[in-house]
């Protein structure tokens, strides 16, 4: 372990320390096969069985029904960004969206490259500090999805529930929550996620998709945008990020180990009560998110004092609480506490919190 | 070390032992950082070291021009094939291509989708055993660009040097030979190479590219397809595949400490030659590939004799020579020796070729 901070960046992210040391450990020979992971060719049979034993962890892990396909590709969450667009709004070529942060904006602004995206409710004005609640009667019938960011990892909202969308395919990105609590797969059409929060390292975006939503991209999608091209071929069209993936299958089978999704909600939802109670009766703090729009995973605060935000950043770095510094665009700070935040993190950083208030209040 | 193989794999394939050794070393705690290079925000400072001197060190190795562009994405080639006719089929709307393999007609067949894409030569008739010569008045001299590639992994061939295209900008895919021999950056408009043969882990692609050549792409590219993008934000438009990056940037590291890409150009002949050397005075063995097209990376031969090659692989592999198989699209066997394959493991083939050929003639 030697040095290890505590590490609260909001993506890429902390690990399971577990997961890390048996990477090391295999890393010039993993399990007899006498190379690294690295080296393996992706349609060899011990990387065969890491593919497909990692989407089986995940399916069981999300309880992914028969008729939804998981995909593993490349390019983050912003080629996802263009992948949904050309992939399913090709029937009315319309789509609605919330807009309810920066990433729900870049989701939104490229969807508009490729057909008729409407913003349909945004609370950027309030500096996207909660979920505009919104009836389906304010969608267009006719749209061929409803897009939603459901973890805003800026601004430290998220859904509190999936919005009835009165029959439109709801699509999600969950980037920044998904494997953090339970959540009912088939109320979406589409639900992606880039690894680099919760599921492993950057350089892998999950897509898991009703099957009867894949085929209907047009001729001329680039091939790699097609999610036809990924589900004919098992994620092996191309040489896909292999060791991303590995990771990926360790951190899943960890969480497994560990009792599963449920396991996990409730220990994230200790660490977040933990820390938004403390804020809560702080005469330092206070977390700007709406309370019942609060996310599990991103917890915002400031106290109020640019500067004295900054020294709080700086002296928590020095006790080995470190990338507490919020987004780049806003300031203030955001403590991302993942799955594989332990608790003990959290207590610590509270600790730190409140010898902080003690010493500039 | 303990029980690893000689691994010819065409990729994903070896790398340096060092480079892993290290990697597993610093897995938890990255140099004092107290984390793992997984764990880090891209936008950290480490992280910011790291992706700068992998690029300073792909710059030195290659003598890459001031005013070409290096750039870090994902995808694969598979992606590159796309974004190259969307970035740069943008003037007359005309490519050219020479059909020298699979990947090339891949690329070939992409690029068909998005504009006036013509094949000028092909060597498929004869089993891409040659590279076709051709005459620079056969190209449109409108076109856009000249596509080729330049290694084509499965046929084990190489262009032997840059075809004259009389002016028209040549565009290369280079995926499988990259940082094997000196090449002249200059002779070319753009430079793109998966990850996976000379560089590092899959999941990270390099574009090399003369800057005048980015900012054409139509406005409804998808962003992440748009070279602009991840020029303008120096590779960080959204999170790159940190680990990879990180890992190519060792491997840079070592090829510079040992004498750069002259060095390495000296092994990799010696390599292929003692190879080549023994196949063309076997009684046994041939290898199908022109002589003065051979690859210098992937070193294709059969017997003649479609059991006896299955029987060859298998009994290799049982000597830790790992990965001989041909490309499943063409059978035979295939010798992939990139940089990270040890003299001493060509050596072994060769003795186990010698002993093979004894027991089978």
């Amino acid at each position: 372990m030697g040095n290890r901070v505590f590490n609260f960046s909001a993506g890429p992210s902390a690990l399971p320390v577990e997961v890390m040391e048996s990477a090391a450990e295999k890393m010039l020979d993993y399990e007899g096969s006498g190379m690294s992971v690295m080296e393996m060719s992706h349609r060899s049979k011990p990387f065969e069985k890491i593919i497909q034993e990692t989407e089986a962890n995940l399916r069981t892990l999300l309880e992914v029904p028969d008729d939804y396909a998981v995909l593993f590709v490349q390019g983050g969450a912003t080629l996802v960004f263009s992948m949904v667009p050309l992939n399913l709004m090709t029937g009315s070529g319309k789509a609605d969206f919330l807009i309810t942060g920066s990433w729900a904006e870049k989701a939104f602004s490229e969807a508009s490259k490729f057909g008729d995206a409407r913003a349909v409710a945004s609370s950027k004005a309030e500096n996207y500090s909660f979920i505009p609640k919104v009836s389906k009667d304010e969608f267009r019938p006719d749209a061929d999805y409803l897009h939603i960011t459901w973890n805003n990892t800026i601004y430290g909202t998220k859904f509190p529930e999936a919005p009835d969308t009165g029959g439109l395919t709801l699509v999600t990105d969950m980037s920044s929550s998904i494997l953090s609590e339970r959540i009912d797969v088939a109320k979406f059409g589409c639900i992606y996620a880039g690894a680099q929060k919760n599921i492993g390292p950057a350089g892998l975006s999950i897509i898991i998709i009703r099957k009867d939503l894949i085929g209907h991209a047009k001729p001329d999608v680039p091939t790699y945008l097609d999610f036809k091209t990924h589900s004919d071929n098992g994620s092996l069209y191309n040489t896909p990020p292999t060791w991303c993936i590995y990771i990926a299958g360790e951190v899943f089978k960890r969480l497994i180990a560990g009792g599963g999704i449920a396991a996990i909600e409730e220990v994230n939802k200790r660490k977040a009560a933990k820390l938004y109670d403390y804020i809560d009766g702080s005469a330092l703090y206070s977390a700007p998110a709406a309370v019942e729009d609060r996310s599990l995973m991103n917890v915002v605060f400031v106290t109020g004092d640019e500067e004295l935000d900054k020294k709080f950043v700086s002296e928590a770095k020095e006790e080995g609480l470190v990338q507490l510094n919020g987004h780049r665009s806003i300031g203030g700070m955001r403590a991302s506490i993942y799955n594989a935040m332990p608790e003990e993190g959290v207590e610590k950083l509270i600790d730190f919190m409140k010898r902080f208030e003690a010493a500039n209040v």
